[in-house]
């Protein structure tokens, strides 16, 4: 099957300038996937022109008079920017007439553009966050709620593992991904009252659930899902954000204090290179909302071409998988296993 | 004034096999401290034996017959185990007999049991642990709580960030510390209701309140106190130590991919090595339970001898610059602020 990607052009903080150089890379290097890029078609054509490339059967331009602003609160973009290049994007696939969207735009504007345009998948209120970290085995462990949901219930939290699992097993081809919730302990009675309400409720789900994790689990590669409010969650990944920014910045300043150091660092270079190669966060700049009706891919406002192009691959792969039909399955399965269980046990 | 500090001999994974190594190194590096090994006399004066060293006026030692377990119940230590070497050692700080007194055993027993013997400091309902972190900018940002409280009210963290405040003051020599909020955005609006509650109140306090700090702001040298909730503090603190361990493995993967990148490693050694030293966590081992009427001091469980001697160094920094004191009067003076404060505008 032929998919379509709409890309919102003008978000982020460079916005054309990135997010061009991006699709035509990603078009170049994947033969099955077509574009459209939404946003002023003065500004797109320009980029295109610069970067000697025109539309074409596989790089359609769809016009979109506006631009969210990366400071604009979500009721303002939503009230006054109905032909932004993030609305239009998100209404493509709404429509259909794209399988999954990208936007470096805002979160908040995203998030809610996104919510009212698509609406959420029967039985999940509220959507999350989710994104693909790196782990000391070598693989990958998906984190969710990163930032969109602050005081999530118990409720909720099971409808983040759920939608959690079900992209996991879609993506990484995992059958019955590993399933934790993240705490500051590993016993039953640690923890605040929605994650050991959470807890009660995943062991009577079919979910894969293995407890409580801890937050260096987030990179031991002992846990597939990681489940969280969306407050501990955002902490943790902006904490490892910036201890990974301050550790790259050491390693540079050792390697740069004398003319000495700098020669070994030109010898280290070929080693030191596959080192960021393997911990770079560009790799991992996708982050998926997750709970729609639809595909919606939010890149790092600041993202670069290779992060945007990352984040194109990660709407690609997700679109191939199917993973909103899989999700809605999944939620769908396990509410209703909750349902069936002795109503005392179950927490309404 | 000379300083005494109660060193439980007996906690922590390795037991005597590590306190004692490292209170001798301790001792040897600093001549105005005396320190009490508090624990089964057998098992001290055989480990004392096996490093050629004997108590005297400097080393002493305070006999206790228990032990608690680092897998045991805060409940259990504190029925059973009156005479514990935890519970010993802290008893000596009650009695003004020790200065400060240093624990790897288990946080939870240490802090039930210090509590129980300490009392807290008028006005503070809830200790909080805290820690040191390096950070870009070279300096050090204090972190609290790391995981004593879930669920802290706004008062909580308003106490937390004033303790905070007079730690880092006394011990950084800095006369108003840049405080922060921990939260998942710096605008007002942001974070959950205790969030938004303590930042009115800590407006209305006399410290540098810089407003919302965010997780990647633990390392980044903008803020010197990071007040959160126990939930979120204690899961950013493993995320960071969980990535720095994967990041630690990466490198040393990939200098042991082959016999040319291993060279490469020898020749790169002393570049590393001063690396790996500026982001140690053995040097940020000592954690402090604030709010207690003394200076107690939670050494990792699994320390080795150096990180137990940071533990150390950190009872002794304290222990010089009076932080119990300082604490107590910043708490005394900070609430008095807050209650000559309008009375609406204060959230009781």
């Amino acid at each position: 099957m032929e998919i379509t990607i709409a890309v919102d052009a003008m978000g982020g903080d460079h916005g054309t300038h990135v997010t061009i150089p991006a699709v035509l890379r990603f078009l170049r290097e994947h033969a099955d996937v077509d574009v459209v890029l939404v946003g002023l078609p003065d500004a797109i054509t320009a980029e295109l022109k610069a970067r000697k490339a025109e539309t074409g059967p596989r790089l359609r331009l769809h016009p979109a008079s506006e631009i969210v602003t990366m400071d604009e609160s979500p009721q303002s973009a939503m009230k006054n920017k109905k032909d932004s290049s993030m609305r239009v994007a998100i209404n493509l696939v709404k429509t259909g007439e794209a399988s999954a969207c990208v936007s470096a735009g805002n979160t908040g504007a995203l998030m809610a553009t996104a919510r009212f345009v698509l609406k959420t998948i029967p039985g999940v209120d509220r959507p999350a966050i989710a994104k693909m970290l790196p782990t000391r085995k070598g693989g990958e462990t998906c984190v969710l709620d990163l930032g969109a949901n602050v005081d999530a219930t118990s409720e909720q939290l099971v409808h983040f593992a759920i939608m959690g699992s079900a992209l996991y097993s879609a993506v990484q081809h995992v059958p019955s991904p590993r399933v934790g919730l993240l705490n500051v302990g590993e016993e039953e009675m640690k923890g605040n009252e929605q994650v050991k309400g959470a807890a009660e409720l995943l062991r009577r789900t079919h979910l894969n659930f293995i407890g409580n994790v801890e937050g260096d689990d987030l990179y031991s590669g002992n846990v597939d899902v990681v489940a969280c409010d969306g407050f501990p969650g955002n902490i943790a990944l902006k904490a490892s954000e910036g201890l990974a920014k301050m550790m790259s910045d050491f390693i540079k300043e050792e390697f740069n204090r004398s003319l000495l150091t700098k020669l070994i660092g030109l010898v280290a270079l070929p080693v030191l290179g596959r080192f960021k190669k393997r911990v770079d966060p560009r790799r991992y700049n996708g982050a998926s909302l997750l709970g729609l009706r639809g595909i919606v891919i939010k890149s790092h406002g600041g993202a670069d071409e290779l992060a945007f192009y990352w984040a194109l691959k990660q709407a690609l792969e997700e679109a191939r998988a199917g993973v909103i039909q899989r999700i809605t399955d999944q939620v769908q399965q396990q509410l209703a296993d909750l349902s069936a269980a002795p109503a005392d046990a179950v927490q309404a």
